[in-house]
């Protein structure tokens, strides 16, 4: 009888704070979208500040901007993290041309990948050989690729749902293409953009020549996709046609930058630390609004939602707007390395990089016990239409605080539009929609919430 | 014995069946995704012809342009179904300002609300009075009305997460305004657009005047959100400015016009008719390709999807273009008398007719035995992230085709970014994302094919 008893309690106990937890996040979703700062905050950042290169003057200005908001914000603490980050400058504009013969040719729009070295002053024109992918170049050999550019064409597959699984299946060709190309004497290369749309606009993003020594380092540009298919098509015509490429970008010494840090002291478990966090920089051609500014005012926003619905932390609640996650994930890196050394105990941490738009879920790297628990606040969300709590990677900046105990995770929100704009000059501010923002905000606020009342299971 | 043999032998069918749908539905998506043809189509539409009011030449051109591209998909038959459709003409371009004292003066963004009557040709200047919606003119009365101009100024509430739901809460104000304010001596009606961004477009939408004889019907136009907060503002400070407005708009005689059909024949139960449609009109102001452009590819594409996929449609499947849903709902209502007198019989119908946004579900306006049936479904969606199957309103268009035994179904695409198009300047073909257009025209395509194959519940 008294077991029926406890059991009725439980019940009701459960029942009750279920309640709670409803009203809790309906408060904060209710704030979110009425007194959400996170498109104002973003509205300076890109139309302000703009494009935000790890060491550049923007990357700066971000770092002053969103310290002092955040100093404004009656934290318990702000602190800048210093950082020494890669300084890479495109320098000016990129030219490119497809010539069919001597004096017959057509333009084409080209960026150079970051990272990548210069071309010689008066450029490179050669032959091209098109490939889908790396593996092709061995087949093709040295005889076949030396003294050519060679041009890496696998589209993102479009059958794909999830726009970053389609992008993880191609990237390797940004990434490492330069770096294979060149094993095989190849002079440059030219990459299809990581874009699922075609359209006119080049994609940036970052590459790397493994250990290949400076002097046998070989330029690398995206083409925009409508490029792409015409340099294909053209190929196809007319094997013999020659491609023309410059860019004078420069990678100069490390800078000092920082990661930007506020928290809310935890009220019962002050030495629990959640992290909820974004990326600073950004690539230079758009003004860096989706990719991401978007994930650093909602995570600003996590913090001022909590305390707009009545909540006060137990634990430690830090967000931290990483520097330099494009080209290096030097935040990222150094954040964890300064929590290691001092000791610090991470719970949680929650990443927002994968653009603006609606919020669907989140995917979670952490233990089974952790991913049922999680699981079973599925029905918390159902109201605000986020459905999807997967097993997954969680982000970049976050990755490196990774261990047996820490819940990794990261916030899906809707992808199809995205890689319409990644790391492209129409990555701006008109490509927001205030709502979506604030929506992705609000589940990110209400995901913190339930792991700092509930923790985490150990 | 026997009966557990039965059991797994139905378990081992189901799990098959299962394979096979999960299979078609595959192929389906990847049809969509890689040879639809919706974004061609409404690319067509939006740019080459536009804004489709009914009664216009547009108009015209659109039925053109749907009959011969459904001509050419080798359905079984192509049809123009007769319909006589209101005819109202926007004119020249509606103008608009607030007089703070004579000669001091700002303009703001206004449009005719579709059917409104003109302003004398002068315009009218009056003073105004601001209300939140219709219950308050009761209150305010003739006294505090008549000779003025009653600015209806409640917006649409952002903590709801559906904006379907905020819209109609709203949009009575709209609909009903200047019938309502007329019955207490208003002038004119000035409504804030139904939008949930603050911008500088204003958003159109159909009113009636009800029984209000056409001498005493008063002119109403929407002012667009920056301009309504400004209009408010500026009365708070000054209740005695004026506004001023002038529009020339005309209702003409109706006219003929028609619902574009096109049909595959079922080859197991041809009299059994199902339907997918949206609406071929759209208002004057954008190109109409949210609303409802897309809904209209769509369908088409649903067809050509099944053909695509190889599936070969038990019953009769019929795309119905849908003619003035906008200001009348002539077509709907059409399509349903002439199926009622011959007496066919549908069983199942699907609009589209929410924007071509990413797909998140279903709407069902049906009996609780095929709501369950439809949610068992649910399943087979998940991987293309549709996820809400819900009871609830599908429709304008099949909504005259309703009766006990019909499944109606509505796409719920994601609502986000709808009203920051709907009725206005900025509803067109770059605010559409094509693979969201896809996957909507996909997601339709596999409800249609498990309605088709497994039947209603009757």
């Amino acid at each position: 009888m008294k077991k029926i008893v406890l059991l009725l309690l439980l019940v009701a106990t459960q029942g009750f704070s279920q309640t709670d937890d409803e009203k809790q996040i309906k408060a904060i979703y209710d704030a979110a979208l009425t007194k959400g700062k996170a498109y104002d905050w973003l509205n300076h950042l890109s139309n302000q500040i703009g494009g935000r290169l790890s060491g550049s003057i923007q990357a700066q200005q971000a770092v002053d901007y969103t310290k002092s908001e955040m100093d404004s914000m009656s934290l318990d603490r702000v602190w800048l993290q210093p950082v020494m980050v890669p300084k890479w400058v495109r320098g000016i504009p990129e030219f490119a041309y497809i010539e069919y013969q001597p004096g017959i040719t057509s333009n084409v729009p080209i960026c150079a990948l970051g990272g990548s070295v210069a071309t010689p002053s008066g450029g490179i024109k050669a032959n091209l050989i098109e490939v889908k992918g790396i593996d092709e170049l061995a087949a093709l050999g040295r005889a076949k690729i030396e003294g050519k550019i060679v041009f890496f064409n696998r589209p993102m597959e479009p059958t794909l749902i999830s726009t970053f699984q389609a992008y993880s299946g191609c990237v390797d060709q940004r990434y490492s293409g330069a770096e294979e190309a060149g094993k095989y004497g190849a002079v440059g290369v030219i990459v299809r953009s990581m874009n699922l749309r075609l359209d006119n606009f080049p994609h940036t993003g970052s590459m790397g020549y493994g250990d290949t020594a400076v002097y046998n380092r070989i330029p690398a540009a995206a083409i925009s996709t409508n490029g792409a298919e015409l340099l294909s098509t053209t190929l196809k015509l007319n094997p013999n046609i020659k491609f023309y490429f410059k860019q004078n970008c420069k990678q100069f010494d490390d800078v000092e930058s920082y990661n930007v840090i506020g928290e809310i002291k935890g009220s019962v478990y002050p030495n629990e630390i959640m992290v909820v966090g974004g990326h600073l920089d950004s690539w230079d051609l758009g003004d860096g609004s989706h990719d991401d500014g978007a994930g650093c005012v909602q995570s600003m926003d996590v913090l001022r939602l909590l305390k707009e619905s009545g909540y006060k932390p137990k634990r430690t609640i830090r967000v931290v707007l990483f520097m330099n996650e494009e080209n290096g994930l030097r935040g990222g890196n150094e954040y964890a390395e300064v929590a290691k050394n001092k000791n610090e105990k991470h719970v949680f941490a929650l990443e927002s990089d994968s653009g603006g738009f609606t919020p669907r879920g989140f995917s979670f790297d952490c233990s089974d016990a952790n991913l049922e628990r999680v699981t079973s606040w599925k029905k918390l969300f159902e109201p605000y239409l986020v459905h999807l709590f997967i097993k997954g990677y969680s982000g970049a900046d976050i990755g490196p605080l990774k261990n047996d105990d820490i819940v990794l995770a990261g916030l899906l929100p809707d992808s199809q539009r995205y890689f319409d704009h990644h790391h492209a000059e129409n990555d701006t501010f008109e490509h927001i929609n205030k709502r979506e923002l604030e929506l992705g905000a609000a589940s990110m606020a209400s995901l913190v919430y339930l792991f700092d009342k509930y923790g985490i299971v150990k």
